[in-house]
């Protein structure tokens, strides 16, 4: 209960060097950010990783010491090796949270757990966006109230091409027009994913007290398997019960 | 997280009364030492509640005081009245857990939540059930192995009629040929229950380490929303968008 | 498959009465309009009942030769009798398929199958809706877009008291800021239920090609499960295999 | 409704080559006794297809004129080439239906589509299994008892690595000791999906009436989405509501 979480913030990293509007929001890579807030709640321990470190800065040893992964990524998808993608797809399926944010609906980890092209509808018109929340019981949604708005973020609409999610948490309205599932739970293997929709990289959506508010809340409930069955399959030769 | 949480273990405690062969087995009613357990666990503070004492036992101010209620109920479902019924859904509803154990399918508070007859096959035979994880990550498999058994349990076999569960954690194998989701999630409004298949009141079921592993950690599970968000409804006759 | 499927399509049928603007829009009633369009379909065989007949119209034999029945309510829910309420939901839980309208969420048979209290927020302020498609494989999305509007409706807003549906088809945006969760299927006993929220009374809802596709559509899926396991429970004293 | 359904019916096809055992049981492969079944139902049109034809059978016309799609595979799922397991995954995703049989739950199409190891645990012992109907209103259970047996089956238990499936239908028994989920419906993309366990090479099972039933409604079910919302993403630079 009282145990400590490791989480690692992961980040692309790539258009907060190259696109200024960015820079000006996220001066250090908006991973710091998220970072610097998670860091700062009781019983969490946080590191960061980018693209561009060996590896993308997830070794076996930095998984193996993480129970909670966020992942942020939008231009270069491509540039994740596979081998990578399928070293954070084993550690999920082994019980690490990962918490898929924003344009990381395209990552590559999200689409291989998901099974599906995770594509969707989009419109950068720096939109009013509110958030509903439509299960008031869920751990993720502790603490906020009927629905949060940000003044400004990119548009994300229906049909998201994801798998039912095991939970619904968050529904999303845009002043455009548009609804989306904007706060999705997954379990698979003995992992817990979390997407969430908002993180445009030119708006100060990380900033956000109720968006920083859901993150913590999803790495606390992703982080919640702390002493699972074990992960064990194969040839059981021998019965349970006297066979004939 | 360290908050306490109040439980009422509630019992109709006939049986121990009447039946020679449960009182053998509960001579201080099942209820004792599901409470006895709960109590020994930590953050946990514990009372106990019959149907024979005033209202139940369960009057507005001890469920006001309740996070999480376990029910176990058989032979007097029917003198339970309708008035405190009513008055647990709502409280269900308004966030408390309700753990619903064995018999208790048939009690009116589940029959209730659920919608339907929560009706089943049933075997009285003494037979050995073993009652496997299939949710390994689920919070209320914590500690498990990959199964447990009972050397003897009563028989429940499907088709059990409730709602296709929000998270199935347990099923059933039974010697005599049957197969039961025996642990079974909902959420119902704010609230929590979670249906819980063994303790036939003429075995030490309620002794058993493993079944109580599991009632502590659904009482955890259930106590989850410590921070909810409101439950108000009604008439919003100010859009929060300007309309034309 | 070309079977007949018999449809009894329920309306209070009060407002029509009793209120100028309702009356302007649905000179008959609502339930005339809905059955007229269901009676053009191929295979389905169309009657209606109403409150103020006897039994409200729903005798035993009526729900007996009903394979769904479609149910609007409002300003007279209270006046269901509810030994009815019971005989329709025990014809439900037998398999009978039900399509609730819009402020048939307030419904004594919706409340008795959800278990919770099925409020929402709303808003009378004829404003724009727009109902977005979240299962576009789902058999009551057939032939829709990706989306279709409603120019004037009833807003209904989340947190809706429902437990989380089986199937959620459609999600809704209305101009004043608020999404709801519109197209809901349920599974109950052996009958499926779909919750649809359009139908204000002074809107012309009821006549729009989509609104009346989704209904026809819901009238197929609910009636879907045309030669259904046997519905039986009890004591199966006898077990399958040998027992010790 | 009573357009046609084209189905093909895909065998690795190697076990009957190469093992007597097999031979004597399908002495033409399993996939011409499944076919041979299907065509003889009303509106189903049958073609077959195995891994040792060239593009494995499943060039993109013969996808392209498929409706539902069956898979058996087991000693040979690395021979599959992954061109043709995309290809088949688009197809998937843009509403093909696919029937996963027994040991194909190791397929390399059936790991995509999941996200998981799609692992269980197994045993060869020619043991009894009886398959338990627990969703008695879904069409994949239509004519089913509420329970059918196999004298004779390869043994999978649980845990099995899937996510949990969007609709659990059934459950098996073994005698051995082991409960396994075994009959079990996604949704991915447009497309639908149900994992059905038995069909041990060595067994008469694609003989066996309620197996075979199974399948021709699984077929049906899944090819149910006859006219869906059509499959579009991207840029919607106009929103659909003026934006300040």
């Amino acid at each position: 209960m009282a145990e400590t979480i490791r989480v690692t913030v992961w980040n692309e990293g790539r258009h907060e060097k190259t696109h200024e509007a960015v820079k000006k929001v996220y001066p250090d890579g908006m991973h710091t950010v998220i970072a610097k807030h998670l860091a700062a709640q009781e019983g969490l321990k946080v590191r960061t990783a980018t693209l561009d470190e060996p590896e993308h800065g997830l070794t076996e040893k930095v998984l193996a010491e993480t129970e909670v992964l966020t992942w942020w990524g939008h231009m270069a998808h491509h540039d994740v090796q596979d081998e990578i993608v399928s070293r954070v797809q084993a550690r999920v399926l082994a019980g690490m949270g990962l918490i898929v944010l924003h344009s990381a609906h395209f990552s590559k980890i999200f689409q291989r757990l998901m099974g599906t092209t995770c594509n969707l509808w989009w419109r950068e018109a720096n939109e009013k966006t509110r958030l509903w929340v439509v299960a008031p019981n869920h751990p993720i949604a502790s603490g906020l109230g009927p629905y949060f708005e940000l003044p400004q973020e990119e548009m994300y609409g229906e049909f998201f091409d994801i798998p039912a999610p095991d939970e619904l948490v968050l529904v999303s309205w845009f002043k455009g027009g548009e609804v989306f599932r904007s706060g999705c739970c997954f379990n698979r293997g003995h992992g817990r994913i979390f997407y969430f929709q908002p993180g445009h990289e030119t708006h100060p959506t990380y900033y956000d007290a109720n968006v920083l508010k859901v993150i913590t809340n999803a790495v606390r409930w992703a982080a919640a398997a702390r002493c699972p069955v074990a992960r064990e399959f194969g040839n059981r030769a021998e019965a349970l019960e006297a066979l004939p």
